[in-house]
């Protein structure tokens, strides 16, 4: 791979041969049309089409994986095998230069429609270091955000607010002074919790972070708090000087409604970490030959500027299995240029249970562990709660089993008890 | 429907009954975490949960359309059957306010992974007008392109400069000057074309609008050029000035690379009419059980401020039937308020043939109809390729038959010869 090319894998599905289906794709997202028009000279195509780097057949499917295929003539459409495979092209990185938005167009658009797909998905992408370069990417990431923590030799426990919406101003207040008193490292809102009439940001902003300076004062641990800023562009960067002018350090955007280009916009002037939430992202992910793969959102994410990024934890509540859980934290942990990594966020129904299976299959700390219900239903309560997080990790590092650990240790006895 | 609520439909199918997967997800989009938590109170509930408005059941599937459902314990997955049905829930208006990021988190958020469905898909919405008093949608709209073209009483006719990306300003240029001179109403960039290194936007604008300029001197009509703005936030205002500057009337964006929140910023600076390009659409709705329809995206792309939307013309080389196409473009032409409907875009595949069967089904000549190739692959050359179009809807408006037409117009003959 040279520095004047993009390459981009996709899994595809066809009715037709994997050579077909990638030539149509190589020429709908470069230089080609639908018909051969003036112009499209043999230079201009060496100069600026994309090209087939390689092709790796899997097993065909007897049935087509979406609607809206067209059948080669020859078969007609009783006849038709679907072809799956893995194909790489690679785009002249000068049809659009380091610009997000326009690669998008390039590597992720108009293919989703083509006929002569019944699935594509874009698996994979490399990118000249030029994007970095240009994006700069993670602005804190695992390093800044343990740092400002002062979180070192193990995950980050944190938590979301619950509810996730209707808490006035008095009864958050409440909770963050006791969550602010419970030992915890970190505290989101819930991305359903924006700038609500009823309690908005500013107002929020400020009673949130009297709490935790007050509490700060009295334990000496200042707990990062990632504000909900999610809001129109213009929005972005009035909101992100309201929380640090408050003193606090995180903000949180759902990076789907603003877009990557919100992100990056945000990143160019932000100066605390930007808590990545990936709402939405499911219905671009679900359907296993439609879409893309994590693996290209989170390059995506990161390039654009986002420090930490959800990727659900094991045994979640949502449909994601553990497989695709922990593949999503090795993703966000290994490096693309340097030091350019991303810190994993786990959440979705976590309790202190799940750290032995989290640490003994993704084998890292580097991990920012969330439990809403984990630690607020706690049956003695918040302090208890986080107690019982950290328990489990202690468990976990330790490589003793929670039942065993348990035994000297209330709070996660009784977290067993209640979620296990 | 009251002022205070925005409702949501989506198409679900789920292992469980419909009941309870709406359930599920009006809790977790909006009061709910997945066990009680302390202050999820009667009052808090009352006020902002999101409740279930209706249930409409449809056929139930033997198979699920996405993987990782949960199994109701009760009948094991050998037993599953999957109900479908529609479900419309009602969110409290004021969880979010009038914000489409914040609105998109709690309407088309989590929902996409919850393991209780095997398909969700939201297919329609209903806002308060006070998101378009905030983002006051369309600013030029049908009326204002027909204003700015002096184009009355028939479809809009245009073209897309091919090759999609490659051409040098010289190139350019002379394509242009042709494309100026033969009577065409609008011109867009393609969008693999935003701000190539080769052939930068800014340089791009000063050689079209000098031939568009020159050309209208001539010939008394100006072209509508859509200059593909697409980029990060920052640049695309300073792009869109670039244009207007230039005496240029319209800028095109890549709508779902700029974001929703990248558009609304955008129409607030625009003094142009927006073409909204959908590219990388697909991967949001190609699956019919994933994602969202295209009468749920439009009005999102509506109040945002586009003007111009693509919907794909009838027999496209896409996978988007003509049944699809003709919804879409009656969604762009439903008003939601008042004079907001949108210019829907005919594209991919379209030639002269098209207009007729266009026509019939779509009822309607508040079009802008679009050809590439169709134009500039015409056997006689680019004049040959308008007239061409203009003949082919001149026929349909008549209510004769492009064969009969034909006969005394040349250019449509050689269409129908190469293309038909």
């Amino acid at each position: 791979m040279t520095t004047q090319e993009v390459r981009a894998t996709y899994l595809i599905e066809t009715p037709f041969t994997l050579e077909y289906a990638a030539t149509v794709m190589a020429g709908e997202q470069s230089t080609g049309t639908f018909v051969s028009v003036p112009g499209e000279t043999d230079h201009l195509k060496a100069m600026h089409a994309a090209k087939i780097v390689s092709i790796k057949q899997l097993e065909s499917a007897p049935y087509p994986s979406l609607p809206g295929y067209k059948a080669p003539e020859v078969t007609g459409k009783d006849n038709v095998h679907f072809q799956r495979g893995e194909v790489t092209l690679s785009f002249p990185y000068h049809n659009f230069g380091p610009s997000l938005p326009n690669l998008l167009a390039a590597i992720a658009g108009n293919l989703y429609e083509l006929h002569e797909v019944s699935g594509v998905r874009l698996i994979d992408i490399a990118l000249p270091k030029a994007f970095m370069d240009t994006y700069r990417g993670p602005q804190f990431g695992i390093e800044g955000t343990r740092r400002l923590t002062n979180v070192f030799e193990r995950p980050l426990i944190g938590t979301i607010i619950k509810p996730s919406i209707g808490l006035s101003i008095t009864e958050l207040r409440k909770l963050v002074r006791r969550l602010a008193h419970s030992g915890i490292d970190f505290i989101k809102d819930d991305e359903l919790n924006g700038n609500p009439p009823f309690a908005p940001l500013k107002e929020r902003v400020v009673a949130v972070m009297d709490e935790i300076e007050r509490a700060a004062d009295k334990t000496g641990k200042k707990v990062m708090y990632a504000f909900n800023i999610t809001g129109d562009i213009d929005e972005l960067r009035a909101n992100h000087d309201i929380v640090v002018e408050a003193g606090g350090n995180c903000v949180m955007v759902s990076v789907n409604s603003i877009g990557l280009a919100g992100v990056a916009y945000l990143r160019k002037h932000a100066q605390v970490p930007i808590h990545g939430h990936r709402n939405q992202w499911g219905a671009m992910t679900r359907h296993p030959l439609l879409g893309m793969s994590f693996t290209v959102y989170q390059k995506l994410c990161r390039l654009a500027g986002v420090d930490h990024l959800h990727t659900n934890g094991l045994a979640n509540k949502f449909y994601e299995s553990d497989a695709s859980v922990i593949q999503s934290v090795q993703d966000c942990l290994t490096p693309m240029y340097g030091k350019d990594t991303l810190l994993p966020v786990l959440s979705s129904g976590q309790w202190a249970g799940v750290a032995d299976a989290s640490y003994k299959s993704m084998q890292t700390i580097d991990l920012l562990h969330l439990a809403g219900g984990g630690i607020m239903a706690h049956p003695s309560g918040i302090t208890a709660g986080v107690a019982s997080m950290q328990q489990g990790w202690e468990a976990a590092l330790k490589g003793v089993s929670i039942a065993e650990y348990a035994k000297n240790h209330q709070e996660l006895a009784e977290a067993i008890q209640k979620f296990g």
